[in-house]
C-alpha cells in the first residue's frame, strides 16, 4: 500500500482520489512532514476542509474556524514560536531517546526537526480554531469540560488529515507553533473568543504514505474494566 | 446516500464495508443514537478499534486505552451519571432552544434524551482513555498542553466513528456520562494515571445514516488572518 500520488490540480481527479477505500486511507495515513514548497490549489484545500466540517462537534455547535495560512509573514511568526519551543523539546527528547535508545523516536525527531527548519516553506498551514461557547457562570466546570471542548475540533482535524492523505497531499498535525496562544492570536488576528487549537500542515509530499507500527489491538482493548484483556495474545 | 445497512457478523462482509469510499463515509456520518439492543460481535468492535489505532497521537505516544463495556453493572454506573448531569443540561437546553425556536436543536435534544433513557440497552460502550505522560515538573505548562493532550484521543475516536459508519453500525460520541472522572474511574477500575476522555456508543442502528446540514466552507475558512473570507458567498 506504499504509494506516492502525483500532484494534481484537477477537481475531478481530486474527487476520484477522495473515494479511496476508508480502511486503506486509515491504514496508510501517517505524518508526512517533508513536503514540496510548491503551491497547493485553494480549491483542493477547501474541499478537504469541507470534509473536515462533516465531523461531529459537542452539542452540534459547529463552533470551528479554519485559518488557511499562505502568507510568508504569518508563517514566519508561527515558525519563530515553533523554533523557540522546539529548542526545549528537542533537548528533552534527545535525553529521553538516548536513554531509551529508541531508533523510531529518533527518526520522528529528525522529521520534526526538518519541519521546524522549513516551516515557512510549507505551502499551506491550516490553523484549526474553536469559538468558545457561553458557559453558565454559576455552574461548576466539570473536569471533563476540556475534553468535550477539544472533542469539537480534533475529529475534524482527523477528517482533514484523512482527506489530505487520500488526495495524496502530505499532512501532519502540530500544536507547538501555537504554544503561546497570545502570540498566535496576534499573528492570526484572532478575536479573544476564538482559540487556536492545532495546525494541519499541507503540501505535496517528498516522503511517502504507508503502513506504520502500532500496538496490537488486544493490548489496548479491555473488556468492561481496566486490566481485563481477553483479546490480548495471538489471534 | 441515505442507507441502512443490514446487521452482519461476517468478517469478510465487515472488511468489504470498511472499503467504503472515504468521502461517502464522511458525508454520511452522523450521530446515530437510537440503536437496537441486540449484540454486536466483539470481532467487529475490535476491528473498528484497530482502525482507530491508526490515528496520530502527540509525539507518537500511542498512550491510549479502550474499555469495551458490555457489562450491565458498569453500564448502569455510567448511565446513572449521565442521567444526573443530563437533567441539568436538558433544562438549560430547553431554555436556550425555546428562546431560539430552533427545531434542529430540539430534534438533537430528543435524540439525546432517548440515549440517556436507554443507555444501559446500548450493546457496546467504548470508553476512550489516555494514559498521562510525564510532564517535567519544573517546566511551565503552556496553555496549549490540554489541546495537545486531547489531540491524542479524538482523532482515534473519529476513526472509530467513521469505521462504525462504514460497517453500518450506529455510533455517537458522548462525554457527559464521564462527567465525574472519579466515579467513572471507579466503575471502570481505571488507575489514576488513566483518564477517561469520551465514549463512542455502538449498536446496530434503528435510525439511518445520511447527509446533515453544515455551514458552507466559505463561511468558516479564512485566508491568512481571521475575518478575511475570500471564499465566502456563491461558489
Amino acid at each position: 500500500m506504499d504509494d506516492a500520488l502525483s500532484q494534481t490540480s484537477d477537481p475531478e481527479e481530486v474527487e476520484a482520489r477522495l473515494a479511496m477505500p476508508l480502511s486503506e486511507a486509515m491504514l496508510t495515513q501517517r505524518s508526512v512532514r517533508r513536503v514540496d514548497p510548491g503551491p497547493v490549489e485553494d480549491r483542493t484545500v477547501l474541499r478537504c476542509i469541507e470534509l473536515a466540517l462533516q465531523a461531529p462537534t459537542a452539542s452540534n455547535a459547529q463552533n470551528w474556524e479554519f485559518i488557511v495560512v499562505k502568507d510568508q509573514a504569518v508563517k514566519a511568526a508561527l515558525a519563530a514560536q515553533y523554533r523557540r519551543i522546539w529548542a526545549i523539546y528537542a533537548t528533552l527528547g534527545r535525553w529521553r531517546s538516548r536513554a531509551a535508545r529508541d531508533d523510531r523516536e529518533q527518526r520522528v525527531m529528525r522529521s520534526v526537526a526538518w519541519q521546524v527548519k522549513h516551516f515557512e516553506q510549507i505551502p499551506v498551514l491550516v490553523v484549526c480554531c474553536l469559538r468558545r461557547g457561553p458557559w453558565p457562570p454559576l455552574l461548576p466546570k466539570p473536569p471533563l469540560l476540556a475534553s468535550s471542548h477539544y472533542g469539537s475540533i480534533y475529529p475534524s482535524a482527523q477528517n482533514l488529515l484523512l482527506a489530505a492523505r487520500s488526495v495524496g497531499l502530505g499532512g501532519a498535525l502540530v500544536t507547538l507553533p501555537l504554544w503561546s496562544t497570545t502570540l498566535a492570536r496576534r499573528a492570526l488576528r484572532l478575536p479573544l473568543n476564538v482559540e487556536p487549537c492545532c495546525i494541519v500542515t499541507l503540501g505535496w509530499p517528498k516522503g511517502r504514505y504507508g503502513p506504520k507500527p502500532r500496538r496490537p489491538v488486544g493490548s489496548v482493548a479491555h473488556l468492561d474494566q481496566y486490566g481485563n484483556r481477553p483479546w490480548d495474545g495471538p489471534a
